[in-house]
């Protein structure tokens, strides 16, 4: 999985029937350091993530590993929304100091 | 899943006989600016995307939940035409503005 | 999906017992403006491929969505001879121009 | 598989259901000389590695072959605590001399 | 595939149940001139492979298309040894003249 954090969101009118309903969102992926890095993911949401918050995305048939998407075209997926990252015991991270 | 802009089509007679009918679409990726960035995919076409415009092409066997597609060999499609992109709660894109 | 060029060809005794009868061809990926790209994809052919034509080759799960090769263990396959490519409603290649 | 050393942890409690209870590692990724590369991967964890332990990583759909796993969104897991690493008949790493 | 030369192995005795009695190589993955790329793999060998054998490896889910590893989490396996490799007529490498 990679650490991102949530930018926008992209809308769609015409697209494949199983993927009405599906909210698209526009990931920065973020590095050990806590740096944007360059290039960007779009992906499903299923956990509810807003705008700022950091998320971890999981790529690949993994996307489809969420009640529902079994048989939905989508190859990236928001799956928790991050309260926490540490490394090397420093805490790179905490959602709790963002508000 | 990637952003994309539609940039041309490519024809073969001799191929996988599964892959009879399909529309194979060149996209041109877009970064989160909107520019292009180098490098491009050929994807199938289910959604009817025409050349100039934006749209959302996952890779992977993602690319084979598409009704009829489930057999064929085929790594990349386009599952939806893009209305808008926003980011930052910026309208980076939208299709009504092309037109 | 890639544009590449046939390169050339892998022989091999020792492999895995399903590989047997498989044509391995090295392949140039090429870019959208018709230009060698660096790297090279070692790939299955099943459409009858020969050294310096263009093809359309499929990675991952899709390379055994040919059939026989369902349960062989290739990540690339040709799946097409390109015909023609269109970029930008200019002809970038064109099979027939080439012989 | 990627050799990496264990950096770090991610928690969450807003996630999909199907993840709680999995441990998730920051990752980084050594190349073949010994030296961390850059860039990292946030993984599932079975197999009880700590920090700063060398350690083998799986990516994509390998990453659920894991009992408990084949139905959970994750695309990287750490498979093997490594105890050593030989390159050309040298000892690269060597789990023992660690401690 | 990738062409990738043996450079060495990784053992491990804290790991996946189903990964007991896997070999794991090192290696180099090798130019389409036969020079050795930066980067390298660890891959799951069932051909047998030593030091220096110049080979094929195979990537994603079919690494696990070898008997005996279909549930095996391991993305990336040594499917071939190569005997010779072609490139436009001329003779990159030929395994006999390597002994």
């Amino acid at each position: 999985m990679q650490i991102a954090r949530v930018l926008g969101t992209v809308t769609s009118t015409q697209k494949e029937p199983s993927l009405r309903g599906i909210k698209f969102l526009v990931l920065q992926l973020i590095d050990d350091d806590g740096r944007p890095m360059s290039g960007y993911e779009v992906a499903a949401d299923s956990v509810g993530a807003g705008v700022d918050e950091w998320v971890l995305v999981s790529h690949g048939s993994a996307a489809r590993q969420v009640p529902g998407s079994e048989q939905r075209p989508v190859d990236a997926a928001v799956v928790a929304i991050i309260d926490t990252v540490s490394i090397e015991n420093r805490l790179l991270y905490s959602k709790r100091d963002q508000y």
